[in-house]
């Protein structure tokens, strides 16, 4: 199921069919069909054959989606048919919420380990979780191997982290922080801020 | 500055320009470049010239961009040279979290209400707000003319919790909830969920 080239534009979308779909199996639902996977997405259903069909024949002329088969077949291509570990980077408003965040389950992510520098933050809980010393994190992250972080820190202090979080071995970062930060090639990087969110759809209101 | 057929792709590059600018502003900095910008976000300078030349001629050749008047510029086209209200539906952690947010200040929004459904949450605090009835939003929303909204509820509650804001008058919705919504022409919605921008990530690692 190696593929090279497909853009990441196609490989952005993937992760949005995988979620209408499994809440389909949830349901008990079988097949599916584009057209249906169109109007609940408002994608149009020539793009998500498109680019389905980029990654290998998935469906039948006619009978549509088998939807266990195509849950199977994205989890494989986004490589969540394995449970990835997370470190949370901050124990602020943010990062407390995501390392408690119910959604991760049975979609590929559970949160491990949550660090703070706050001395006021270390030692309590978020959660499960007891929040560690920050200057633990680099021996912590590279022994359990954690190959994914969640950065809710402040924006002055998203870049020397993610720096951190490299050397230790962490390959892809979400990062909270309202900043852009820069990593090696190889690394990834996804920015979420509600902000930059809101003035996309507030360029388009009277 | 009303412009038509702006590819909305384009649209959503503008608030990472904007941010980026109102940083350095802060830093005291008063001419940028394509080359600077570019090497900040990732993006390429030729695509951030081209980006920014579809809104007007804001730089000039071998001077580069004043700071201040360009960060004017993209907060008029982006509608956020005013204060948008914002509605937060759902008071568990990840509604408490962004209405608390300090990061709206100064880039157009701020958090002005919040409410739930659940008589445990309803009347208690979180940051500076009172948490109000589910069952009296519509008629909150409509008599202060909120036009933008966070949904952080369960996915099975979201698209209900989406029509009953638009019926209030909201035409701008950003959704926590792990579920995609469905909304009217002319209403818009952002979507926003750890797991996929996790998921886009995880294809990349081996």
């Amino acid at each position: 199921m190696e593929q090279k080239s497909i853009p990441d534009i196609v490989v952005g979308r993937l992760p949005i069919y995988l979620r209408a779909l499994q809440r389909m199996a949830e349901d008990n639902q079988r097949l599916t069909s584009s057209q249906e996977l169109s109007e609940r997405l408002g994608i149009s259903a020539a793009q998500i054959r498109k680019d389905l069909s980029q990654f290998g024949e998935f469906g039948k002329q006619g009978t549509g989606y088998n939807i266990e088969f195509l849950v199977d077949q994205l989890r494989q291509i986004l490589k969540v048919n394995r449970v990835w570990d997370i470190a949370v980077i901050g124990a602020g408003d943010i990062g407390s919420a995501v390392a408690r965040y119910q959604g991760f389950s049975n979609r590929g992510f559970r949160v491990t380990m949550i660090f703070d520098i706050d001395p006021g933050k270390i030692g309590t809980h978020v959660g499960p979780f007891v929040v560690q010393d920050y200057a633990t994190m680099s021996g912590a992250i590279s022994e359990a191997s954690i190959r994914v972080a969640m950065v809710a820190v402040p924006a002055m202090s998203a870049q020397r982290v993610a720096e951190d979080l490299v050397k230790a071995g962490i390959k892809a970062i979400l990062n909270y922080a309202p900043i852009n930060i820069n990593v090696p090639e190889g690394i990834y990087v996804q920015h979420t801020d509600p902000v930059t969110h809101l003035q996309r759809m507030t360029y388009y209101l009277e």
